[in-house]
């Protein structure tokens, strides 16, 4: 269901302050983490379930580095490791709690929900953070009670920008439409992602930067997608005036550079944890631009999730319903591949019998 | 569970009305429905589910005689076809989505579920709608959570008026209690449902008009009731001063003449839309009395909605529960056998195996 | 599951009046059951479910000693048989309810819910009622989202003061902390339950009564706990001047006597109905003391709901959990332990072949 051997995002790094009772509750890919903040600023992630009886740690207190939960005070290191039981002198053996790997890059927490050993900070997404000097990110968050397969063919198709958003992100004009439902990508298959490409040419500003411009203005359109498992979603998204060519790099002036990064976190099977930002580079700000930004996705987002709740809600009554392909199903069906080869491996990985060499590479790993 | 081969109700005709965003969704049987009106005033019901991904038709647009999924623009004609798909130039294949046959009929719409070749509208059960020019129909609707063999029992039994309703359609009083749990009902059971006549005599107003008479007053009431499966319920309801008589057709001075419509939708196993009216004809009619009729409707539907959810719950936790039989089970029992019958025969066909003989009548129907 | 051999609590006497509408409708380990009281007082427990087509017999009515359905007019007597059908003459053979023995004791109300023939009123936990002579008890009652096993290792160990309650019943200095997570106590195991008695001394007040004290002032504290199956739990409580031992009966001042009796009743497996009270013995009581003592058990079990609710959550999720004992887990276990004998000793006896001992035995119990 969920790949393991993966980065997750926990949500932005403003979510674990220094606060006394600043323990954040996760669910990551059907796994309950608690997240705290060590005195010294680093991250800690622990499994949020007392090996004891299962009590929340995430309704206990921090103490010093240390988690104490708060049903019968059993102490843990940042490390999952049992310091203390009150009552006890003997601390039992198997007295410890699962510690996640975690990782603090642009403002994102990153959680590995597999083998420690695998924990390759190189693995996590490239994104721009709120802090990044040369970008003016604005963040915001959404809850869906969608799987995030469905997300994952949201992003990696934006033809739906001229249907779902045609009053946002999009348009309703016949240009707008037919630009975007002919969209010629170039994909590039990633172990552990795809890399989308591709130029729309000549369409008018989509709707919600419409009033900014004349009428006749037409723009062309530059996306530079890297999407990653489970599902972060990168776009550095340029505009240019139309320079009314077909092909090859728009050569228009530069009118707008921006960035977005998107997290979709599978909380279990039915719903998601929605990260995202996005934020203009400092060259081509202007006053209230990013906040326009970030303030339109709010909206997009909103119209994705109704149709992707309603999605969810009859995939989920009639999981074999017969599917009909379509031209558009290129980059979903390029990405799931992605996702679901590395939940095959993973399976076969689980199930295989424990031979010595694989011991050895259990060992090693 | 359902009976496929059915005219299912669908709610009332100003529900789909030539609204811009008039698209109609509804559980009918299980299936998911959406319900349109077409430029001409005819009414379109297409399952809701787009056949690419299963996106929720209902969240589309209307265009022209046709429907398009939001999502990704698909468009559909009004037979379920896929006409166009933005960014293609050929319609693949199984690009279409089932439709069902709708029928309008005395301001109801009625949609059949089943096998389209055997949706004949002759087995629409007859009822009397709002725009009939003699009668002066009032109309309401109620969402009760509670699977509808449970309504069908309701109804098929008017016993519990003396008891669930004693506030509002009944009465408390012995009179009312003797005479409604002492009915003698003639049955006449039709290949789709059972018509129901019975007499009560000599009772007392029931309680929400008692105020309007006398209190020594007594009515002859006279019932003729056509239900018809899955459960649509018709009434003509008639009261006479009483003629001291226990038998024979009443003879006294007609007081009321009224009908109830009913019809009672099963959305899944465990609830139901509720759509009724019930009006005076003209010639009995005068200020106040039909808006009074509808309005006890609604105060009994709730009584009946308390009962049945309750019973819901029950019959749900045990439903091996042993039962006793009643002298009040004759209706309920009669009806839901009707049921039974139309089931098992759709599962019968369900299973045969594919002869001939089957065949040449499955391509004759 | 559910022990069935066993009194359950089904609330207070006052929940239970002679009111027309006074149906009481209770979940009691997993059954439906309806309680009504009688003109001469006695209070009567059926299964709230007709026999005829499991309506709620918790929305019918009182009638005398009786109870009518007030679906279609069955009259039950307090026994469960059935004296009248409306409409009919003769009483169908099996129309009768299952009739569960009930007892009044101190104010609380015990039903049986297993064989009749068993129901020995001795068994019922010995509780103070708030009508007692001597003691001044005040009630409330808490719904909580738990599995009653979590609730019975809950009370059956009670260092989790210094940490769930340090707000409230316990405290966050050191000295409680100590104090509590090194009780030694004695046990004694009952046939159906658990006495645990023991001291914890030289603590200072509970965080809720600290401020009535000066800040050095130190106390001893006497438990004396009988936990009964399923999960009734009285504690004689009382405090002492700290007389600076270790051991013994403590021999300082008496400054509080108090008796709480909590009724913690599983309606499910999901969920609990807490009864419970507090109150100080009248030579110690002076005015708002039982008011506070019971006030603070409100916030307590809130404290303890919160812990107890996410708990399930995990439990629920992964119920193959490993666990890591405890030296506080010998109370729960102890009475666990208790709980789980006698579960296994119902199903043996139910799985048991009927021979001729058998037999007898059953004629005889």
């Amino acid at each position: 269901m969920f790949v393991k051997n993966a980065w997750y995002c926990a949500g932005w790094d403003f979510m674990v302050s220094q606060g006394k009772n600043a323990l954040l509750a996760r669910q990551l890919a059907g796994e309950r983490v608690v997240l705290y903040r060590k005195p010294d600023g680093a991250v800690v992630a622990l499994e949020d379930r007392c090996p004891h009886r299962q009590a929340a740690l995430s309704l206990g207190a921090k103490e010093g580095d240390s988690l104490r939960c708060m049903y019968h005070g059993m102490k843990f290191s940042p490390e999952g490791q049992c310091t203390e039981v009150p009552g006890m002198t003997r601390i039992p053996d198997r007295a410890c709690v699962r510690p996640f790997p975690v990782v603090e890059r642009e403002n994102w927490i990153w959680v590995w929900m597999g083998d420690p050993a695998l924990a390759d900070p190189g693995l996590i997404p490239v994104s721009v953070g709120y802090s990044h000097p040369d970008w003016n990110m604005k963040t915001s968050q959404m809850h869906v009670a969608a799987n995030y397969r469905l997300e994952i063919a949201n992003l990696a198709d934006l033809s739906h920008l001229a249907w779902v958003h045609q009053k946002s992100l999009g348009g309703d004009d016949a240009e707008t439409r037919t630009r975007y439902t002919n969209i010629k990508a170039q994909y590039t298959v990633l172990p552990r992602g795809l890399r989308t490409e591709y130029e729309v040419r000549s369409v008018p500003a989509p709707n919600f930067l419409r009033h900014l411009f004349p009428a006749e203005a037409r723009f062309d359109l530059s996306f530079d997608i890297t999407h990653t498992v489970p599902c972060t979603w990168v776009l550095h998204f340029q505009a240019f005036v139309a320079d009314g060519k077909e092909e090859g790099a728009p050569t228009g002036d530069p009118v707008a550079n921006t960035m977005t990064c998107q997290a979709v976190v599978p909380n279990d099977a039915d719903s998601v944890e929605y990260y995202f930002s996005w934020g203009s580079h400092k060259d081509f700000d202007f006053p209230g631009l990013s906040d326009l930004l970030r303030e339109v996705l709010d909206v997009a987002f909103l119209e994705d999730a109704h149709v992707l709740e309603a999605q969810h809600l009859r995939v989920t009554e009639k999981p074999d319903h017969p599917q009909v392909a379509l031209v558009h199903d290129v980059g979903p069906t390029k990405m799931l591949k992605v996702l679901d080869k590395l939940l095959a491996e993973e399976q076969l990985a689980a199930a295989a019998p424990a031979t010595p060499a694989k011991q050895r590479g259990a060992v090693a790993a």
